[in-house]
């Protein structure tokens, strides 16, 4: 493949114009007022697509547009679908970023390395351009691809990708494939790409307090009425144990141990706990005792809370005590634990210990489970000697966020899914000033070439 | 005094007039926003007592003015100084208003009583107003008041009263008095006024806590990664006992018991607690097991929070690990606790139970101490019985809220003093929809001139 190689070598430049362009498209998808940004990006891609030479087309859904697009190869090659999202998280306030979300640039980085800056320039425009990218380096040099494409883009990633069942549904047959590839996460560091053999899953909720008909004052109620703010802090804090473990009856009962031969390839990756955390400022884990690191974010459930308002949260003081108190939180799930049976046990609990003269109202947001992929696989194999030959190496690991895609994907089409990550945890994915590094970019296309090619001489039996 | 009280009546229309020009003033203390109103509050205060006769001056403080008056009278009778203030709490969200907040309004009431509408038509305009039409009648009738009278009104109550001790200090002699009068407190029902003789002090704190460097990302950092939102909860909600009363050690130390007398005078009040908790849709105690709800909001400490903020709030959701989390609480206390103290053993008790990798600061907000009146004064029987001849009887009661002013006076000018209040529990003070009773008001109004008269008898010396 050194010519298609080559190809992908010399197109950098028009590439990172292209990306550029797709991340000056502000499409956040949980904000309603971007609606209108997020059809902007299915467009550009269906342009994109169809310049390639896809049969390519955006798909109304009830929120934001599915692109679905066919790139056509040997009748008798594997079938793969690649999936990705348009959508990326909001930028919050713009205040803490260093340059404006939406307008991309090139930095020199502290390391040698130059940094692709923008919301999206990691997760996942810039890490889903690099398939793309490897597709169009194929095309231009062979005239086409070595085996057959479908790629299936949604802007709901996000935001709970609400759209995708019916979708799924409604489009089976066109959507069938013989695996399902993926860019959407991490190497395991600056020399070593990564295939995620395991995802969490996430069960969302909000949830709302009310006490008294009415805000009250302390001068006069306080200490013998109900303070809304009170009830949610304490049912909060009573989610986890004192040993930093979730302390719901009967959350952990669907989670099985960990594969041993995961384990051992997560043992053999030797993570320094002090380093990983120190990069972010923190030294200890604060997950469950006797958990290393890696098993807490990558294959136990965790319980985070996202969001608390309530009160008097302006300048200056007031002594309210407030009828009303909110909180967005999530779990975070291990493999086999179901999240409508976790949003079950979670409202049961705090039921259970709400106090007199306290309501609560629940309120559903992202949910998706959780899955592992058999280490046997001739897919993976095909692929990690595809990434040893661009890199010299390729790790196996766990990946503590959802894709809520993929156990749909699995399930409708019955395939399994390749998860291939070039993104480092120095992107500041979700956060301010979110970048990509432009050799994930470079060589994430590039390994992509490889990988197509590795792919292409599978039997599709498997 | 059949002239006096006549007068009183024959001047309702005109008093409400004055009312509710002050009340049209937003004198928002809080809010910086609103220093403007609070300096035309304060004229306004000023040109009314000037054309009553008094001598009359807005002194300006580093934040809002303070207005001060001399009204004369016989000069071998008592000289009492009456406290009020012009500052209000923020309206809140406008929304939550039957009608605009500083447009007042008259509105018949459910029984047959017309309401005063606005903020500030019972705290303190409203009330305040009742000692100024009182005075208003005496002078009109008699040509002067038959005691010596100063006034003094502030416009920080509501924010912490920061410019009252400096203020003392420097006016200290001016200020001389034989009593103080107030008129910022509840009656006990309809037919009942009060006269307060505890108040609690307050310890206020704002509280920041940060854990890492940044805004991290569920999926990836979420069990491991510490959340300051989950530490916020944990240690707000660890300030209570099961109990419910405050687990802070050394937090009750200086708690005197209450007075027997005082108990028996409460305990002669007859309160039904479910009636008391019924009228703002509540029906248990939240406060510490074993004592009577009056006990519990007038005589025992309390811990409310006041406002949560943190992580991400708006629409939608968001898989944030905030770096951030803030609370806004403050402690109610019992006469004897010293709120310096009380924030001393808060943030020890805090940082103690701060895990790692989390940091706190703290902001101070308003701070003041309780009191409680020897139950055996005689300025208190005087005040009582001319109560009592108004309205047939006259209630002891405690004050759940703080009168910062009070021990700060009572020590600058070693008197003490009388709170007389003829608002009820059903005001929504520092709520939506504000009211005031007519009759709060114009029997508020004859009640003063009755106690100017009783008071106006005593010896100085008491």
């Amino acid at each position: 493949m050194k010519d298609v190689l080559a190809q992908a070598d010399s197109q950098t430049e028009a590439a990172l114009a292209r990306l550029f362009e797709l991340i000056r498209i502000p499409s956040v998808s949980t904000d309603p007022a971007h609606a209108g940004d997020c059809a902007a990006a299915a467009d550009w891609l269906v342009r994109d697509l169809t310049l390639m030479g896809a049969e390519a087309r955006a798909i109304p859904t009830l929120r934001h547009p599915m692109v679905l697009a066919h790139l056509p190869g040997p009748e008798t090659t594997p079938h793969v679908l690649f999936y990705g999202h348009y959508d990326v998280q909001p930028p919050g306030d713009p205040a803490l970023w260093s340059r404006p979300p939406f307008e991309p640039s090139l930095t020199p980085g502290p390391n040698g390395e130059t940094h692709i800056n923008g919301r999206g320039a990691s997760d996942d425009k810039g890490a889903m351009m690099t398939f793309l990218e490897a597709c169009r380096a194929w095309i231009a040099t062979r005239g086409g691809l070595p085996l057959r494409v479908s790629v299936l883009i949604e802007g709901e990633e996000e935001s709970g990708s609400a759209s995708l069942a019916p979708f799924l549904a409604e489009h089976a047959a066109e959507l069938r494939a013989d695996a399902i590839l993926a860019c959407d996460s991490d190497q395991w560091d600056a020399e070593t790409p990564a295939i995620t053999v395991s995802t969490r899953g996430i069960c969302s909720q909000e949830i709302t307090v009310t006490t008294a008909d009415r805000d009250l004052h302390s001068g006069i109620y306080g200490n013998a009425a109900r303070n809304a703010l009170t009830v949610l802090c304490d049912l909060l804090a009573g989610l986890r144990g004192p040993d930093g473990g979730i302390a719901i009856d009967g959350f952990h009962a669907d989670i099985a141990p960990l594969d041993p031969s995961v384990a051992a390839a997560w043992e053999r990756l030797h993570v320094d706990e002090a380093e990983f955390l120190g990069r972010v400022g923190l030294s200890h884990p604060a997950g469950e005792a006797g958990r290393s690191v890696l098993e807490q974010v990558w294959a136990r459930p965790s319980c985070d809370i996202h969001g608390v308002w309530g009160g008097y949260t302006e300048p200056g003081f007031k002594t309210v005590i407030p009828r009303e108190a909110h909180a967005k939180l999530s779990f975070r799930l291990a493999p086999g634990q179901d999240p409508d049976r976790i949003r079950a046990l979670f409202q049961a609990h705090i039921r259970a210990h709400l106090p007199p003269d306290a309501s609560v109202a629940f309120t559903d947001h992202t949910m998706g489970r959780g899955t592992a992929m058999p280490v046997s696989s001739p897919w993976l194999s095909a692929a990690t000697e595809a990434l040893e030959g661009e890199w010299g190496g390729a790790a196996l690991i766990g990946m503590g966020g959802t894709i809520p895609i993929l156990p749909m994907l699995k399930d409708a089409i019955g395939a399994e899914a390749l998860l291939v990550g070039f993104a480092s945890l120095g992107n500041r994915i979700h956060a301010p000033d979110e970048k990509y590094d432009l050799s994930s970019f470079t060589r994430g296309t590039r390994s992509w070439v490889r990988i197509i090619d590795a792919l292409s001489r599978l039997d599709r039996a498997r």
